[in-house]
């Protein structure tokens, strides 16, 4: 492409991010033009009903329903819609004609990555998705071209920003999760429909796209364990505060013998840890490698300005690279490795269990963990009363690390005792 | 370059970071081969004494004192040697022959840093740099790519890892500077010469790197006002903590109307910034830009294998796009933003005085302070007696934002005030 040319952009989707990159490419052109090198120009927006109402309004002229047509005139397409299709078809659509592209699709990317990689390295175009994980933080090109020299060995990330506001309220104020969801809500948070965050997809779509980049291997939604935080109770996250603990839903990648473990689940964080001061809706990603040592990446997780500026940091690079000529940098999967089962996964569990207050519960109980190979690290009796005057014990078990395998065996057994009232909750412990 | 070729090495310098990149390109060449896309080879290590002893032993072939033979024989060149001379050459030498270079010379790129990249930009090689600033941490790509459809409005940094662990020291022992300073000798944090760090010229010379790349502007060492930590005391550290602010060691790039500011000072830090729970060695770059927000970078900022992967990390992507084909991605100055001076920098001071016990003299300051335009956010008085009886108060003042030639006219009228007795301390706050 010469200098003398245009670079001509269609976009698709309108939504709070779309609108936000549809103000800056009209807001922000000269300065874009000046970064890239050559002029850019928004030459069309695709969107389902070109008459609805937008966050930013654009000249009326640029909306249509004509993804294809948008597609085929452009030199880079920036997707912004959501969903499997027809979002797929559109960026292979792109791709194939050797049109590079920027997205922000967690959900496709997560399930379908290595197809639209794939067609991206055949045709020499480029495909970038800083905007799909963590919003503004940058932590893709870090984790692909910063750290290429070295071997990241595991990441824990702060990815949602709606349960991270949820759990601090939780611990901040003591609310129960219902309340604190509530509260999300009405702040525009969390959506109408939680699932999506609450239930932990969200961030397994990102702990999948993060595990193919630190690991070099393909990974999709499908290799990522997955639990959500709505069995964490105000009580859990109490008893954690006591022992000097607090509770996030951590997406974790660790490499692990010859594979990689791949999990979205609540943790017990130490709140020494520079990822247990991370409050509100704020995200945060922490990086262990050989030789980098710790390092952390922290920003504001979603919102339409700040996941404008990832997008447009991504445009930005391609638009420069197709200036001045040479292919996109494929992503590198020669590591091939294989998501490892979860029963092998090894980590630390905080336990906590409701028991008749009789003499030998507790030792039974450390009797069953001790038969299993769960070697117990600190316990916690709290004696009371429950509303019939019947006297209660609550006991709270913090182990040493042992398999997911063994840990389930262990707690089948104890919820099988005639004494044991309810297993409260079953929490990892992480950040060690 | 052709995928069945060999990408040749040159190294410059074997000392602690060298040593490591040695140690990297030997063991794991078969890692960064798969991740270049072809092989990578090592061809020699310029040295100035051949026979010395190394932190890492490599085949002892390898090293040269004929650095220019060398880098003559050689696809990319690390420079690792630091000092301007006979880096600059060298590295010019390379670059002018179309030869990438990755460097971690901060002295020598806020010095000649657009002479080095005119270089690169004339024969279309690639000049990176991320080693130079915050060792392992990526700051550099963020800055530059990342953030390269934002507009970056200020980056607050803790650049130095010596000064860190000395400030942070005094803060959590109640040490005194030279107590701090010994201990951070004795563990290897400090040089026996500690000059470039604790006056902060080390921490400017990264400084005026970033804000080149943060203002798309050309900035160098010269336009940094420098401000060491060798005059804080104890009492300072005290008198911070009461107030609920903890003093740390800025790098601070700014936009400042049609200019930037860069300057390197002790600043008072609110202790629930992010920047105020970076302890010992660690560094931490704060980054505000428009859209993405408020974003923070934190890793180790020294240390051999850090920085070591971090030159790594710029090697693997330079010699991908050897790979590849195309030019390197030239820096865009095109902005061309001029250093404001020192007298108009605008910020918030917390003034310590020592005056006489006496009525009307905390009145006269007040009016002093008025009279030169500096309005005062919060006084704190404490009152006692002297080695020889005499009644001594201390005032310590905080200030509204002031310009920096007010508050120095303001401290010349009151420091020649008979009943002022000492000023105790000028320390910009920062932070808001």
């Amino acid at each position: 492409m010469a200098n003398s040319q245009v670079i001509k952009v269609a976009l698709l989707g309108a939504g709070n991010v779309g609108s936000q990159v549809a103000r800056i490419l009209t807001e922000e052109a000269p300065m874009l033009s000046e970064r890239v090198g050559t002029e850019v120009e928004l030459i069309g927006i695709a969107v389902r009903d070109t008459s609805a109402k937008r966050h930013y309004e654009v000249d009326s002229s640029l909306y249509t329903t004509d993804a294809d047509a948008l597609i085929d005139a452009a030199d880079v397409v920036i997707e912004l819609t959501g969903g499997i299709e027809p979002a797929r078809t559109r960026i292979l659509r792109a791709l194939t004609a050797g049109k590079s592209v920027v997205s922000g699709n967690k959900a496709l990317l997560a399930k379908h990555g290595s197809e639209l990689q794939a067609a991206a390295t055949k045709s020499g175009a480029q495909l970038s998705y800083e905007a799909a994980v963590a919003g503004a933080i940058p932590i893709l090109r870090p984790l692909r071209d910063s750290l290429a020299g070295d071997t990241v060995t595991r990441v824990l990330g702060i990815m949602n920003g709606t349960t991270n506001y949820i759990l601090d309220q939780m611990d901040t104020t003591g609310a129960q999760f219902e309340d604190a969801l509530a509260e999300a809500q009405r702040l525009g948070y969390a959506e109408a429909d939680p699932t999506a965050d609450v239930e932990g997809y969200d961030a397994a779509s990102k702990a999948a796209i993060v595990a193919n980049l630190a690991f070099h291997s393909e990974f999709t939604i499908d290799d990522v364990h997955c639990e959500g935080i709505t069995s964490i109770t105000a009580d859990d996250v109490a008893a954690a505060a006591t022992d000097g603990y607090v509770i996030k839903l951590l997406a974790i990648c660790e490499r692990d013998g010859e594979g990689v473990n791949i999990r979205v689940n609540p943790t017990l964080v130490a709140r020494e840890h520079p990822l247990a001061s991370v409050h509100d809706a704020y995200n945060a990603v922490f990086v262990q490698a050989e030789n980098a040592g710790e390092l952390m990446f922290y920003g504001p997780g979603a919102g339409g300005a700040p996941t404008a500026s990832a997008v447009l940091g991504d445009f930005v690079a391609i638009a420069r690279r197709l200036v001045l000529g040479g292919s996109g940098v494929p992503e590198y999967t020669y590591a091939q490795l294989a998501a490892t089962p979860m029963n092998r996964v090894v980590s630390r569990y905080s336990v906590g269990i409701e028991v008749d207050d009789k003499l030998g519960v507790l030792a039974n109980i450390t009797r069953i963990f001790a038969e299993h190979g769960v070697s117990i690290q600190t316990i916690r009796q709290t004696k009371s009363k429950n509303a019939s005057g019947e006297g209660v014990s609550s006991i709270r078990i913090v182990t040493h690390r042992a398999s997911d395998e063994n840990l389930r065996k262990t707690m089948a057994v104890i919820d099988s005792l005639d004494t044991v009232r309810e297993i409260t909750s079953v929490i990892r412990v992480e950040g060690e």
